[in-house]
């Protein structure tokens, strides 16, 4: 790569140089080795006071210290990696014992033609004279060997930079050569008080910023699916590709202190939309021209993927997504977290109303419905101070990589603050409004009469944003968030922040709704795929005469967007419901008819709708198919170096066969990724996957595998290991 | 083209229909004639009363009356053009007088894929039954012959609708047949008090939203360039070619009621950056691949041959951009005006500061500043009411789409509220932080110094920002607006601001800057291009004891950003200024040194440096230089219909040979865009350029001309004419 960017002729304008956006330059030769001052008689040559010219043997970047210091020692790099805001050191040798008046200075280089304004070349001098924003000082001083300590501001570039260390000789400077092993790694620290993604408790700063192994949550919440992902941001060549991901996004290097700015971009750059970003989302069956969302089992290979070809990576849904921008975020230094939203409003351009139209006979009108709820949607929490706003918004933000196709038409979305979300206040940035959308859209039945014309009959305040998971501190439990985004549903708070919202231009349905005497709810037990359902339907009649209802059962298959995939049942039935009671009707629906059309879903949704009179009820059932597990054992003595072993069992319990079968595992520190590939597993069969490591990293390690193929999904497995050093 | 939208298949999870986001589809066919209502046996089959079915032949959308009152006449379009949240009419004649009984409706559709719950689909109803969120009632009614009235809600989505007229018969609707006469274009209204758009004065109105003539001020604020500028808002196609914009931008068709989110999006499409917009950027003295951004007229040129190319049209500076844009937004109704700020900071990414670096010896350090001063720069202001943000910050917004290359990675900027910027409340969206910067960096002065370390000597609060301009209402005059942008300079409420935008992380620049004793200024008079100039150089001593100083006089070309082009003029000299006096030096500036090296330039500036002791001083003066004008006289009777002549005349008064010299000119209801090509003009040779017209529109109107050629830009002529109808 040509270091010095050719600056476009149509600009020449405008710039006197490039703006410089490319940080990995490796190979970039920024000075001689001899710089000569420029002449100006109006200061005096200066010699090397000893007579003897000063010159640097070695320097030591004292990588194993520092990292520890600096807790940033998982991560698989030669160089040095540092977190912004806190002492490093480094060790400097010259040839010969440092006497009074020997001059020199350290200097850290980012991206091309950096420059001291910009903070993208920082000079840090030792106590003689004025130096750049990083501080200098001299820790010990021995003969040749000078030990030196050097903060970098904490609004200090992210980023590798290039280390130098020049002497002052004479009529200029003489510098060491460019040397990749003293590059340095600056970060974001969440454990420096001055820093933008400041933590200040240790329990979450080690979650937060330093767990490589997460928990996502999907199906429902009475079907809940845990998903085990490999964040991996310490795995060598990850942050490298983090790195690679924001010049490939032409980001600028000065803008790369300041948080707001690098995670915005990040939830640009996840996706491809738009910008040659990681990953491509699809939302089909036809996962043909790469691999299926739920075949991965982490983030490593992606990322590395993205990093060796610079192509966009396929396929990913809202989970992938959200994997991967965690890994990025982590690796980064800032504090993050993948959430789940269940019941998760979309589609519906910002606005708090999610309108579902039926047809006068009560059924659902798929042509008309144009906004979704989707069973659940992953996004990521980054904490920030959010130094942009004004006070009380700061801590957790939302920042969804996900591609939005309404939100503004660019596919990015945050930081919004979680508390601004909470308030209603959505005036501020960025993109407040979209969020609240999710978690709070009122939904809207509408009728749609013979003419077209639309009218509310039913208004459900508390079915979007059902509950809001994301992974415990402690173990891979779940807890529950949704305080953070909610006030209780109908409480003085609730109301006051709808209205706050309202304020700011949310638009919400205020039609008057007739009351209405009859409902209906839908209730199913969670079954394994493939077996029986027992469905049970409620009616209630709180009038004090009888009703006869004309109802209509659909049972269809749905993606976990809400969108139906296939409709396999259709039934008509009438119930006649005494005054003021509730009638049951249970509806036994087989295996045998459901199972044939789920092609790769796992999802069901049943509808019924009724009609007496007037009076029109309806009610939704989600129910989400359990999927058998991969079994995960270990053996072995659990120590670095030491030869352990996994073994991975799986019997296909369904009366077809399982056929294109991949199975991968990884485990950061303990095993590297592995895939293995059946060509069929017959009903009943069973396989034994055994693969031998040497973990090489001590500590709690967790090893995840994922079981895919095209006509079952979501079978995975994990294991728990603590590994002693 | 296809009316139905391929829906992308790695999407079909998530949308049942894709997002509609074309509007000008005129194949559309929307219904079949008959459209048969679904089986629904609770619904009885109705019968047309009178037993004779009923059915429309003719629609008569009475454009005359209508545009009359919606202010809309001028639009030279066939169909009609009203303004949201104004009733307009429209006469349906029926093959027979019309009973009790009948029942009819007014359908209007947008987009493909129209549909109730997104207003894209709008069901006018006329009180015998509920509708859609449009009013309807009758307000004539003779036999055949009924005249409806009907009112857009003031939220209404902008852009071209379909019209049909579907009567109920019998077991379904028959619906006239789609008739692209009428169509109907729904605007924003500044008239009407419920329009996010709303104005409260008329002659802004007129100003804002109706006059298809501008003025855009350039140069600086001791020369003062005015260059006219036709928006031709009116002119055939140009509304056609404002809503391609926004279908080629992929913006959802429900989205564009939305004022706030147009605006944004045309601030992003109005240059090709991202998105294939309309004006292609150049800043350098090479338009060979297209046309000089000195050459353009006005805005109907570029928007027409976009709209019939669907490419990106070059070449553009900010106040093509400015004036395109300006375009767009009356066209669609939006109040809207050009501004320029004078000295305006750009490139340094939001921040407070710009950084200008100098050598010890007091020479500008080029390759190290980064930071520049445009001498002006122009953007749109856009009046709208803000519902999305806190009471008090409605109004002026400031919208850009000049191409910023730092603002946050994307080619927009806006809606920023003026008054947000005024107070410094800068956390509201959007990019009130980069405007802020524009109008209120603080210049700092760094010397570098031999090791390369960076120290501020001086800081002026005051350079940038120097005063914001705007036509008037009246004439063309201009009208300083900087209050609306900024407290007095150092007072209380000034101080008040800076410190609530540095709350919101915008960085000033508080080093301690020594107080220095000794200050340059320089001065020179306004002078034709080729005259000499006489320069003017200050040097003041505020101490008690004489101070000698070696000066540097550096003489340079700079494009209008500020960014150096060549350099003509080195000078060292030495002056010593008694205690407590100035003493002025005189240079001369010859014609000879500099002319040859402007190119297509016409700004100078003359940076005079000094050193004495410690102290060092900076002075720059910028100096535009006056370009001559063309002489544009009408004559004939100025009558519609009736012949008239423009002359144009020209003398080159340069000792040089003006080249390549394309002359323009055009005039909105007076005369069509012509140009004339001279392959040379001898020093002191002259043209007249003489052209016949018949004036369409009766009116205020206006003619402007342009002069370009390699080797002189900026070279304009305007008349004005009152034409009687």
């Amino acid at each position: 790569m040509s270091s010095k960017a050719k600056q476009p002729n149509s600009y020449r304008g405008r710039y006197s140089e490039p703006l410089p956006t490319v940080n990995l330059v490796e190979d970039e030769e920024d000075f001689p080795e001899f710089e000569a001052f420029e002449s100006d008689d109006a200061t005096p040559r200066g010699f090397a006071p000893s007579g003897e010219p000063l010159s640097v043997k070695k320097v030591d970047m004292l990588q194993q210290k520092n990292m520890r210091e600096h807790f940033t020692s998982e991560y698989d790099i030669d160089q040095l990696v540092v977190r912004r805001g806190q002492e490093f050191m480094m060790q400097v040798t010259f040839d010969r014992p440092l006497v009074d008046g020997d001059d020199f200075q350290v200097e850290f280089l980012i991206g091309v033609n950096p420059t001291a304004s910009k903070g993208s070349m920082v000079l840090v001098t030792f106590g003689n004279r004025n130096g750049g924003p990083w501080k200098g000082r001299i820790l010990e001083h021995q003969g040749e060997y000078v030990l030196l300590g050097i903060t970098p501001t904490p609004k200090a570039i992210v980023g590798r930079f290039r280390t130098y260390v020049a002497v002052v000789d004479g009529a200029g400077m003489k510098r060491t050569k460019r040397d990749i092993s003293t590059d340095v790694y600056v970060l974001f620290n969440a454990w420096c008080p001055e820093d933008a993604v400041y933590v200040d408790n240790n329990a979450e700063r080690l979650e937060y910023v330093l767990n490589e192994h997460g928990v996502i949550y999907q199906g429902s919440l009475d079907s809940l699916v845990n998903r085990s992902w490999v964040y991996g941001q310490f795995q060598l060549g990850i942050l490298d590709a983090c790195i690679l991901i924001l010049d490939k996004s032409k980001m600028a290097i000065h803008d790369r202190g300041d948080v707001i700015k690098v995670v915005r971009k990040g939830s640009a750059m996840i996706n491809a939309q738009d910008d040659s970003g990681v990953l491509v989302g699809n939302w089909s069956d036809d996962y043909s021209m790469g691999h299926s969302p739920t075949s991965w089992t982490g983030s490593i290979n992606i990322l590395m993927k993205y990093y060796n070809t610079g192509v966009s990576v396929s396929f990913a849904q809202c989970w992938v997504f959200a994997g991967v921008f965690n890994t990025f975020l982590r690796a980064l230094g800032i504090p993050s977290r993948v959430i789940t939203n269940f019941s998760s409003a979309h589609d519906n351009t910002g606005n708090l109303k999610t309108d579902l139209i039926f047809r006068e006979d009560g059924t659902k009108d798929e042509a008309h419905t144009r906004d979704s709820i989707w069973n659940y949607h992953c996004w990521n929490e980054a904490w920030l101070t959010r130094q942009d706003l004004p006070a009380g918004f700061g801590g957790w933000q939302v920042v969804d990589s996900t591609p939005q196709e309404t939100s503004d038409g660019h596919y990015r979305c945050g930081p919004a603050s979680v508390k601004a979300i909470k308030e209603g206040v959505l005036c501020h940035q960025y993109d407040a409004g979209f969020v609240f959308a999710e978690v709070n859209s009122d939904i809207v039945f509408h009728k749609r009469d013979r003419y077209g014309t639309l009218t509310p009959f039913r208004l459900e305040t508390s079915l979007v944003g059902l509950a809001i998971y994301t992974k415990a501190l402690n173990g891979s439990g779940h807890v529950d968030i949704t305080e953070n985004y909610k006030y209780p549903e109908g409480s003085t708070e609730d109301n006051a922040t709808m209205a706050t919202a309202e304020q700011y231009g949310s638009q919400r349905n205020h039609s008057s709704i007739p009351d209405n005497p009859l409902t209906v709810s839908v209730y199913a037990e969670q079954v394994l795929l493939g077996q029986d359902v027992s469905l049970q339907v409620n009616f209630t009649n709180r009038e004090n005469t009888a009703r006869t209802i004309k109802a209509h059962l659909a049972g269809s298959i749905v993606f976990y967007t809400g969108v139906e995939a296939s409709r396999f049942k259709e039934l008509d039935f009438t119930v006649t419901v005494p005054a003021n009671q509730t009638i049951t009707e249970v509806i036994p629906i087989s295996g045998q008819e459901y199972a044939p059309h789920l092609g790769s879903q796992v999802s069901m949704t049943f509808i019924v709708t009724g009609k007496s009179g007037e009076d029109s009820v309806t009610g939704i059932k989600l129910l989400n198919l359990q999927t058998p597990t991969l079994i995960v054992k270990l053996s072995g003595r659990s120590r670095v170096g030491n030869m352990m072993n996994v073994n991975i069992f799986f019997t296909n319990p369904f009366s077809f066969a399982l056929v294109n079968v991949h199975l991968a595992m990884e485990g950061p520190g303990l095993i590297s990724f592995r895939t293995r590939y059946y060509s069929i597993i017959e009903p009943g069969g069973s396989l034994n996957w055994m693969e031998v490591f040497r973990p090489r990293r001590a500590g709690n390690r967790t090893l995840v595998a994922v079981l895919d193929c095209n006509n079952l999904r979501q079978v995975m497995g994990v294991a728990y290991v603590k590994i002693s050093g």
